[in-house]
């Protein structure tokens, strides 16, 4: 037993994880103090780098990872415990937390079905239509699902399946008849509503944070929401098109699919007590987050309120809530990188990365220096297994090396927001749905990555090109 | 469906929970401001009053009524939300939850099973031996186990039903042949150890929080534990004996006690890999407890690193932790209190509660105004059925008045901590596992309420009394 578990110790990538994560702490804490860094800044450093390598390498998940650094922190003196877990009171922590809660109410009452259904009853009547049934839908939930993998893996993807289903298209011969096509929009349109919006996607609070702590700008719900509106709208636009005439489905008339639609809602009935409370909720959160900067109420009391509202109307049980792996996982590891985030602040970690990463560019126009930034940042998606770890590693120092440039904070800060989703679209791991979508069997590999790089590019050139009109005219720049 | 929904409401009590903790509210927010409080801090104290009234009626969990009264707080502009949540920063909150984990690696890993058995198999050779044995063994688990329902109902518990098992003693005839005996011990003991140990019990980090925000002491854990230590094990060592010659057992001998336990001791064979390092986390955990002051290491540090440790050791899997419900339950509802008993600290609500308080009882010396404040505490439990829900309503306004009487604060804030726990005996509904141990059957609900004033009573005593010649000792007062 001891003797095949030595042997096994040797293969397994998990030492040798442990052993990397362990040697870059080491070496930055050990490393001569560099001008500008104090000792205490230099050591907060070092575990904040290790920890963002081990959120990486993954040995352990994200929370244990983040647990380990937290205590690490407080027993080698870097901060004392209570400065440690400040995180666990950022707003933007407990918006997503509660977003977390909404997103389970849609699914619990089955009303996230039932509105996939009707916009494919709706608009579905040709395979082209099916398609932008299919990027609505996710765009619909987008504003209360942070949980990219539940929009795309279990309110769209069944819905994919049901209509795969009903016209014959299978992995093999039939893949090109519709499935492969569906399958490929939802891949993209998930990545770009992740961009969309603060809520819809886990680790954007992250994004939220890091501007906040680390370049001084306080990106609200709405904020983000106006800034992406126009470049999100028109890639969600364009996309289904755009790959309908270079990947076009063999079947381009589908009147079934309603017809399908209609019959599965007649199943469903009316609606219930439940899936109206959830209705109710969900138009008024969004009210009241598009209207938090008049009315001055923040979109985390509006996301608590309305988790507490589902929870004294029954439409959700505490044990639902308690449940949601998902949501407690976020509040660790998210709580603690913030706890860390701000520490750099405040020990002018942050402020030394600045002034080293304004000297390395120096010379470069900012508008240049932040494309060729959000560029690497793109494309360094290929080495990453999930957006949150992509986000955790590269966000901070981009954007330092942005501010540092000279672009103008609060863009940079909005930008890299919003293309560390539209990365997501690159492989069949970058992404949390992407393994579902690609594992169906529709699209082998080459031509995944092809239509990876493909519209990753296309929609950073969206991003970018309409963006940077859009952000010329709210005075982003 | 919905008239019969309709009848339903009519006679289900949670319309009628939801009107009085509204009234509540509205009648302190209306009232006539009183003098010497602010109007911000009278609307409050309304939230406030109306929250704790919401935990003890329970229309809903501690956890949605605590959500509802977070953002309803920053919804009517009490306070921003950003205040709002710096409960979630609490280190007490993490020191439970992740006492809350290394209670579930004992569990997990068997060593919880295995302790108790060696214990058993130790000194288990006669009934009164059994009973100190469970009364050993929930005192073994109480330092690193704040859900006294894991200890009395799922270690404990299971232990004596396997003795009654051996030695025929079932409900009915044959109930006091050791069953009785044995279930009393432990109704007893667990609440006593609750009393010992900050993480003896999910609700103490309350007193400790309420302590600190409402009487301006920080109760450290090993300063919790050397206070309780003599008055508890005076109780812990009292109680099995005495019992035993008031309710004695009709079998004495129990030489297949040990024999059972040697049994099931060679089942399990020898200490797995878990419960080796489970052993050493343990003792680990004990010791930079214990020397903590010395140290300057932070219980919470401790604990972090301790849950951090099992979970990068495998010995439990972050989805282990994830889905304890227990600790995510605590740390909102418990975050959420401490945030407000905050706000009620810089609000002034404190001050002109213990100052109203103090002109209410002016004349009376502190030490009898303790004492009977100590007895309001302990009997009022018989209207509570949780140990929480009695802590989160009587101790901070009992804690004022005490403080007010002008009784040395660190001493009324142990006092008020320990017999919040030791009232637990009082009836089979007072404590979490005491439904369990009652619903084993063995006892009448007549006797199961005359020993639980006696004990109370007499656990009253020694902590009052021992008690109050060892905080002398340790110059407390």
């Amino acid at each position: 037993m001891s003797q095949s578990a030595d042997i096994s110790l040797k293969k397994d990538p998990t030492m040798r994880n442990w052993a990397i994560i362990i040697a870059v702490a080491l070496i930055i804490w050990f490393m001569p103090t560099p001008e500008g860094l104090t000792l205490k800044g230099q050591h907060l450093l070092a575990l904040f780098v290790a920890t963002i390598v081990g959120f990486v390498l993954a040995p352990v998940p994200m929370g244990p990872m983040a647990l380990l650094s937290l205590s690490l922190c407080a027993l080698v003196g870097v901060a004392p415990i209570k400065e440690l877990l400040v995180g666990f009171s950022n707003t933007t922590t407990w918006l997503v937390v509660c977003a977390f809660f909404l997103a389970r109410g849609f699914l619990k009452t089955g009303l996230a079905r039932r509105i996939s259904l009707m916009i494919v009853k709706a608009i579905g009547s040709s395979t082209l239509k099916l398609g932008y049934a299919m990027a609505f839908s996710d765009l619909f939930f987008g504003p209360v699902m942070p949980s990219i993998t539940a929009r795309g893996g279990a309110i769209v993807y069944p819905i994919i399946s049901g209509l795969c289903e009903v016209f014959d298209s299978k992995p093999g011969a039939s893949a090109r008849k519709i499935g492969a096509y569906l399958l490929q929009v939802e891949h993209h349109a998930t990545c770009i509503v992740s961009a969309m919006f603060v809520t819809a996607m886990a680790s954007n609070p992250l994004a939220v944070a890091f501007a906040s702590e680390i370049a001084g700008v306080e990106i609200t719900w709405m904020g983000w929401c106006i800034a992406a509106i126009v470049p999100g709208t028109v890639c969600i636009l364009v996309m289904p098109y755009l790959l309908y005439k270079i990947y076009p489905p063999e079947l381009k008339e589908t009147p079934e699919a309603p017809k399908m639609a209609r019959e599965e809602l007649a199943v469903m009935g009316p609606l219930s007590k439940g899936e109206k409370v959830m209705s109710g909720v969900f138009v008024g959160c969004l009210a009241l987050w598009i209207t938090g900067s008049m009315t001055g109420i923040s979109a985390t009391t509006v996301a608590i309120l309305a988790a507490a509202f589902l929870l004294v109307s029954a439409t959700l049980t505490w044990k639902d809530c308690l449940n949601d792996n998902g949501a407690w996982d976020l509040c660790v590891w998210l709580s603690v990188i913030i706890s860390l985030a701000t520490l750099m602040g405040k020990y002018g970690v942050v402020g030394w990365i600045a002034d080293s990463a304004g000297g390395m560019i120096a010379g470069i126009d900012w508008l240049p220096a932040l494309v060729i930034i959000a560029l690497i940042y793109v494309y360094s998606h290929y080495m990453f297994a999930s957006l949150t770890s992509h986000i955790t590693a590269f966000y901070a120092p981009l954007l330092a090396v942005a501010v540092g440039a000279g672009a103008p904070v609060m863009l940079a800060a909005l930008v890299l927001g919003f293309l560390g989703n539209v990365c997501g679209s690159l492989t069949h791991y970058s992404s949390g749905p992407a393994p579902i979508l690609f594992g169906a069997g529709y699209i082998d590999q080459g031509t995944w990555w092809k239509f990876g790089i493909l519209f990753t590019t296309i929609n950073v050139v969206i991003w970018l090109g309409v963006g940077s009109v859009w952000w010329k005219v709210l005075g982003l720049y």
